[in-house]
């Protein structure tokens, strides 16, 4: 039941997570999760069932494979691992990982690219000025395209869906307002946007002019972008961003800069 | 003048950083810039002083040395950089990076010391049981000891300073009660301690019975760990980690799970 089940949603392109207890009282049992389903079978204890499966489910939504330990009933915090026997259970997702796509081959980039590849993300960093936008300068990411927003976004955009992000860094209306727009046209989870509040302000009179004046379309732009936690470094600004990202996608009410007044810097 | 400053700083240990122009209106002109000072020299333009003079103490605080481009009246968000000169700055850290010592070898370990080596962190990971603190497990930190947190703390304490971090990810009594007490006798920014509320509330009485009570002491007890941005994987724990980390360095008034109520995970 549990390994047709996984067939079937791997043969569907869905995305699934196999849980099989590698280490500790139940070796071999099996659990298989989905999100928004009830999972099937069991590691040999209902609390370690819910704990682990909610905790395979946030494996699944990076597209990572992992090892986690747990106590016999779930534990996550076990009051002495020394004397508590441990259950080992290895996480095997089943899902493409979320994708990045980074706009503006900027200072800010190559600290955002390390980051969200920490996170799991398949990184895309996209500019149209070929002397900025190379390999070398980001050897992080796992593609950096020469290009405009606009065929990108149309190539792609029908595969961008809650758990992906676009972030656009360029501060250049000729670069932003296409990204802008190309992205609002898919399902991205998160639209990030650099700037100021002054630049933001200005950006708004552009999307207007070309027709984005929608309340739900110009909600989903997060900009200034990221978290307001006083970030000063590209890599403590990265860090801001991937916060945000996190607290949106589970609907946690996060101090984001969009969301706020006052200055970025203090 | 700049220089002697810059030789005095470097000789009594004291964080400096220089910053030279490198490319743009104004090659070779420089600015010395030190935490709580006013900045000796100029580049040439004074809003361009200001804000590299500010981005440059963002990197001294994080050790780093590193190249910024500003347009040339310190732009850091230019309409168009095609269109307008970049001036291109060279900030030079004088400073020894800040340092993370995590107490624990445990899953989140290895994906807080990614994100901190990304901040520019010096990472120490320490715990006692030699089968988990090893090099191989955790080849991004710096230093991997096999130990107690008192000869750790001991030796290390009196280095550790507002802009280091103690992260004690251990949820174990043994281990977490004497790298509390360790890290309150120094003065180090941030001490971080992984646990459930009930987790905590249980800690809090060991803490009594060894003598801490004060509530400035468990004030600075950040517990549990991280902001309240709904972190499910090792990763995003990690930035949560991270992002409080940088918010209460600057003073943000930021959502840390210390400071709230309600379930961790929902």
């Amino acid at each position: 039941m549990i390994y047709s089940t996984l067939a079937e949603r791997i043969r569907s392109n869905k995305p699934v997570v196999l849980l099989t207890v590698i280490d500790g009282p139940n070796v071999g049992a099996t659990l298989l999760a989905s999100p928004n389903l009830n999972s099937l079978g069991t590691l040999g204890d209902s609390e370690l069932d819910r704990v682990a499966a909610r905790d395979a489910l946030g494996e699944l939504e990076a597209g990572r494979t992992s090892v986690r330990n747990y106590g016999p009933s779930g534990q996550v915090t076990p009051e002495d691992l020394r004397d508590t026997p441990t259950v080992r259970v290895f996480v095997e997702s089943f899902s493409p990982p979320p994708q990045m796509i980074i706009f503006g081959a900027v200072d800010f980039t190559a600290a955002l690219a390390r980051v969200a590849k920490v996170l799991g993300y398949y990184v895309v960093v996209c500019d149209a000025r070929e002397v900025f936008a190379t390999k070398r300068r980001f050897p992080m990411a796992d593609e950096v395209l020469v290009t405009w927003p606009e065929p990108v976004l149309t190539a792609r955009g029908a595969d961008l869906g809650p758990r992906d992000a676009v972030c656009i860094l360029t501060h250049d209306p000729k670069f932003d307002v296409p990204a802008i727009q190309g992205s609002l046209a898919t399902n991205v989870g998160y639209i990030g946007v650099m700037g100021s509040r002054k630049t933001h302000a200005k950006r708004l009179e552009r999307l207007t002019e070309v027709g984005i004046t929608k309340s739900k379309d110009l909600d989903r732009l997060m900009s200034p972008i990221g978290l307001d936690i006083g970030s000063r470094t590209p890599e403590e600004t990265a860090i801001s961003i991937c916060a945000e990202i996190i607290g949106k996608r589970v609907g946690r009410d996060v101090p984001s800069l969009a969301k706020s007044n006052g200055p970025i810097h203090r």
